[in-house]
């Protein structure tokens, strides 16, 4: 089983710079985080970009959801940030691919020493090879349809609706 | 979707006695790596006992086997040691029932800051709630039917048979 | 020996706040930093103010001032944004207690699971206990006379003038 | 100032072995400590041997005590682990060394994700540059002479003599 993961940024991937200590983006660490778990799964990883969800465009999300297609894999993980992670996987579901498609993030940033985006990844990479063909937000160990769930902004979980 | 997880020890809960300088079990951490990944997942957590498995008995089996067979979830993450984690499942999956049971570990200690099992236990849990009934054993990132599979014990990693 | 440290914030007390992604103060983690390191020093910790140290106004160097006058405590350590460490030290050095007072600080948060806070603590407690009566800043392993350092923003370390 | 760090082993460099399941010594991690703390010091870090102290000859103490006379550094840091360190301090002083000399070590390794070692170092590092001449025991924030000092191994504690 192939599995590709699109790696779109989101807090998952930021840092924090020292010297202007704010936060912002370097690079991806979905390899780094996959070898700390010791994931043995052939995964290709891919970087469509490296954006805050909140400054994403409708072209971004296109792109992405054109990469799911052009994809030859069945099965895909997105790495995301979680704010407008429907409105993207909203995006990619038009395109009624015969793939399963999982969406995750983190609250909290990887190299802040945190465990979400670690946990995140796992429960997407399981569920990606688990599930049937559509395309699910998985986050706090839980999946769910799409459609179906929605980021409480105040508590910072998602929830069924 | 209830999920119960039993804790039997294993490299996964073994901690470091400062004052003896060696490795021990004082207590299991599934709870605290499953908060570490905030799971938000209702999750029954119940230790039948803390051992390695090498020095796990048949009658240690049995006793798992029974809770799997008492539980009334139908969704049983086992979290165990790795060396005869494929013991274990195999006196499980003779009860043949109708749950879908996953067994789980890790090859170094959470408490050593470490990170399989927090992706391990990730990974499980994904799986016990979308792979159909069966008996499963989940290792880096990757699930096995329970008698496909094998450890490797000079690579440490478990293998496709 | 008794030994006094005055809180103030700075990077070294900065947390991530997840539900609105941005830095903020909740309270100091000195405490939790020397239990980490196992401390077993005698050691009043005084919060004086948790702020960054660029927004640190003159009124707060002289009641920082103020604090190192009044304590009975003749070890005195206080941590500091690394912006402006300096001219807090000059405020201080002002007063010529007959005490040795150590400020130090730390580039990136501990609570993102870096230890340079860690490290210039202990070394900071270290030089506190065996440095002769003087105001010094602790940074990067070394110490330096307040007047004879300043902070190099473009590399983010701090260098002997 | 050219500080020296002389290796010797103890609890500070131990390792897991994740095929084995036991501890063992496989590198010195003083280097990656040391940046870690993001310490600017100049230090020339050389590795004497790394082994459990309980299996310390006196050879080995002998050996330490000789790089010690041998070094062209005033100030010397030795890792070393806390059971015999009060012995090999022994041997080095009868030296006479016109030298800073401060032994420290680890409860817990460095590996297993605490924080002793690192805010060990950093406390010896400290009191190698402002200490008078002697040889000294760093632990716990605190620092001995070497003869005023017990290991309580109850407890894992330095004490006062």
């Amino acid at each position: 089983m192939h599995i590709t993961i699109f790696v779109t940024g989101g807090t998952f991937d930021k840092e924090y710079n020292e010297i202007t200590g704010k936060l912002y983006f370097k690079d991806t660490h979905v390899r780094e985080i996959l070898e700390s778990g010791r994931s043995l799964l052939e995964v290709e990883i891919k970087k469509l970009m490296l954006i805050d969800s909140l400054k994403m465009t409708y072209e971004d999300r296109v792109e992405i959801a054109q990469n799911c297609s052009d994809s030859e894999s069945r099965h895909i993980v997105i790495t995301h940030g979680t704010d407008t992670m429907r409105k993207t996987a909203n995006v990619v579901s038009k395109r009624n691919l015969s793939k399963t498609i999982v969406l995750t993030g983190a609250m909290i940033p990887y190299k802040f020493g945190s465990s979400d985006g670690l946990f995140n990844l796992g429960c997407a990479l399981a569920f990606v090879q688990s599930l049937p063909i559509g395309v699910y937000i998985a986050m706090n160990g839980k999946y769910f349809r799409w459609n179906e769930v929605q980021k409480n902004k105040r508590l910072g979980r998602f929830e069924k609706i």
